[in-house]
């Protein structure tokens, strides 16, 4: 049981914070396709806490610890509600006017931004892994999503294989970003 | 009044992660002044949200697009639900029992974990500004809080120093935390 709740909570955890990635994304590049991939993962996101609170009530039938209980499912909710918000801010890509750019400049002024480019031929981390590239160490820049041709992959892992012509979107420090583009042009 | 707007949003956007940080550090250090950080925290995200919501007033009053100043208030409430978020995640570590050690666990296995280390005489970023460091480019590791003697640092910036037996606590990918407590071991 335990094991399985720390799955749960982790996976919640880790999914609420690439939808918050994925909408400030689909925001600065007024990009409708990522703002439904948010919506999608609240849907993901609404199971993992249902399921949390289920087992939250078996936790508390076993050990008789109702304190316990309700501290999971108070935090299973707090971080949903993360989740819900990525929402409503992917909702505004998604039902509003396009947005005026002082949002995107906002993003692009923060201490972390997000960033967007192709991986060329000539790029080092062409048919590496994520893993393997450790972009993250090394530029302090955290993959979020990858366009390949005309799909999306999302949330991609330290398995995930750069492909040439894939469009990377990270997110990171700014001074993380130049290394980042250089890398993604040649080695 | 568009930089002043922009200013707003981003100081909204950083507040808001800087608060998700701090409350999962709250949670996995069980540690109630991180905690109460993020509640203070909050009154300035409150105050922020509502100086664009009069901001909006006045740009809508001045180029007649209510479109645009809805979008503005629209998305400044979607960056201060995840301020709210925070919140709940905070009140758990205030108002509950001891977190159970599934919740530490789940913040531990994530990809991007958090860290606590204090800054040995003989590591080389002592008196460094966090800028000079290069942590982030370096290592991934960003730095969220300082404690220095009894007192606080939340959301240290660029210029911030850091002094021999600071502790810092930073989050980061797991393969970047080892090569950033050995830099504040030694050389």
């Amino acid at each position: 049981m335990t094991e399985e709740i720390e799955e749960l909570f982790l996976e919640l955890k880790d999914t609420s914070e690439l939808m918050i990635d994925l909408a400030y994304s689909a925001l600065l590049y007024d990009n409708e396709e990522i703002a439904k991939e948010v919506l999608i993962l609240e849907e993901v996101v609404d199971k993992l806490n249902y399921k949390i609170q289920r087992t939250a009530f078996m936790v508390s039938l076993e050990d008789k610890n109702v304190d316990k209980a309700l501290a999971m499912i108070r935090l299973a909710s707090g971080i949903e509600a993360i989740a819900d918000a990525a929402m409503d801010i992917a909702d505004v890509v998604l039902r509003d006017i396009e947005p005026h750019p002082i949002f995107k400049m906002s993003v692009m002024d923060s201490d972390v931004i997000i960033t967007k480019t192709p991986v060329l031929r000539s790029s080092s981390l062409t048919n590496k892994t994520l893993g393997e590239s450790h972009l993250m160490t090394e530029t302090g820049m955290w993959v979020i999503a990858i366009k390949r041709g005309k799909t999306w992959i999302y949330g991609p892992d330290e398995n995930t294989v750069i492909k040439n012509k894939d469009v990377l979107v990270a997110r990171g420090p700014r001074e993380g970003a130049e290394e980042f583009l250089r890398l993604t042009k040649g080695r």
